[in-house]
């Protein structure tokens, strides 16, 4: 089983993505996470409700996500772009179901209300966030998904024990699932050949990444390829052995980010 | 096995039927289906998105869906709606789990491109509608869902055989549903204690429908409650036996149209 991470750019080619998974699945199971980062400002922006994008004191940058916020992210990642990409299946003939990690528990986070936001030199304190990280993952509901033949399509927000719906970082879920489910290979796709050395230069892509050697790394990651890195390194603790980061707007992007053609962490 | 459709108005009290459905859980399996049209009138609203409400030649009042409008629809009832009942469920302990008709093409449509419009006198032709009706209903996928101690909160849109998101009529979905599960018993649970034999005095309330002549009692149905009307008349027509109409703003709302509170069909 292979676990595939689709961004949330404006430039993601979402059918060259599927094409390409639709081919892979001659070979094994494939479950899909996906983002809506674009899709959820734009309709932020139309309803007057923007993302406010925070920075903690150790640089990670966060969306603060108050109840307005979350139905933001509900009606961008749950509504339009998960049944958008469960409708590129079913349009291929291949069998596709979405969740989102409230139905059926699938994705446990523990709240997180707390978030300390740096400011210039300021440091402050935001108590009502409602996010949450991913602790657990139903991985009997997937594998049940699976064996009935469908390709699971899997985003966030998450739930709580309490059963409250939390914003959640897909990147780090998208690890905790690829551990629940044993799953040894990931790839990433976004909107970069892959790791860079110099994010202004898209000709100083990183090749390989050890594994091990993740840490060092994280200081080439910019914006929302920190989190990326950051997951990367979650799942290798979970058990996956090898990482693909690829380029999600060429055509083949599935095989040619397994192919070598961005970073491969190993 | 019964099925229960929540309406989508403003008044409608998820905890107080959610609630009760936990109760009713002891006795049989219980699907459900909802609408959320109240939230995707405050969406569409926000965004500049006005639904338009088209009246055919035979007085139905449909909704003409562009691609703009099924966005929306997306972003109320499969992303907003959907994962606020589930929630609601997982709150109180009860496993759910939240499919669209496009989720595993558990409801798939014949498009219906072409919709007469009636205003006034004229009547003129609309060929884009992004609009279908349920033929066929993945039950195989429900029982598995079902099997595994999940209750299935299904809602529109549905999917065509070609792979296009269409919005749907959840009242003729839900009689298609039930149809494919050989549910014997449904409720309709909406604003209103049940149908009223002049809709501006709610002490009208009509008793009891015999299933036979619902045909009569259409003309007392108006706005929305005349899809509902058709949607017991095909439920009938599908195998179902007995349909409860009752309000879904009260405590203990299932229970109390199950106990004849509101109008009967049978």
């Amino acid at each position: 089983m292979i676990l595939i991470k689709i961004g949330g750019g404006k430039n993601i080619r979402l059918d060259y993505i599927v094409e390409d998974v639709k081919k892979y699945l001659k070979t094994e199971p494939v479950v899909i996470v996906h983002g809506a980062s674009e899709l959820r400002d734009t309709i932020g922006n139309k309803m007057g409700v923007t993302t406010q994008t925070v920075t903690s004191p150790s640089g990670i940058s966060s969306v603060y996500t108050n109840q307005e916020a979350l139905d933001v992210f509900l009606m961008a990642y749950a509504g339009v772009a998960n049944k958008r990409i469960v409708s590129e299946f079913i349009r291929r003939g291949v069998p596709a179901i979405g969740l989102t990690g409230v139905d059926g528990n699938l994705w446990l986070a523990k709240e997180k209300p707390n978030l300390m936001v740096q400011t210039g030199d300021k440091v402050r304190l935001i108590r009502d966030n409602l996010t949450g990280r991913v602790e657990k993952v139903n991985a009997e509901l997937l594998l049940t998904v699976i064996k009935q033949g469908y390709v699971p399509v899997l985003t966030a927000p998450a739930i709580t024990e309490k059963g409250v719906i939390v914003n959640t970082d897909n990147d780090w879920a998208a690890a905790m699932t690829a551990g629940a489910l044993h799953i040894k290979r990931m790839v990433y796709l976004f909107e970069a050949k892959g790791l860079l050395k110099d994010f202004t230069k898209p000709d100083s892509l990183i090749r390989h990444i050890d594994k091990k050697q993740i840490q060092d790394y994280l200081p080439y990651a910019h914006g929302r390829m920190k989190k990326k890195m950051l997951g990367a390194q979650e799942a290798i603790r979970q058990g996956v052995s090898e990482i693909y980061f690829g380029d999600g707007t060429i055509t083949s992007p599935v095989y040619s980010a397994l192919g070598g053609k961005g970073t491969v962490l190993s």
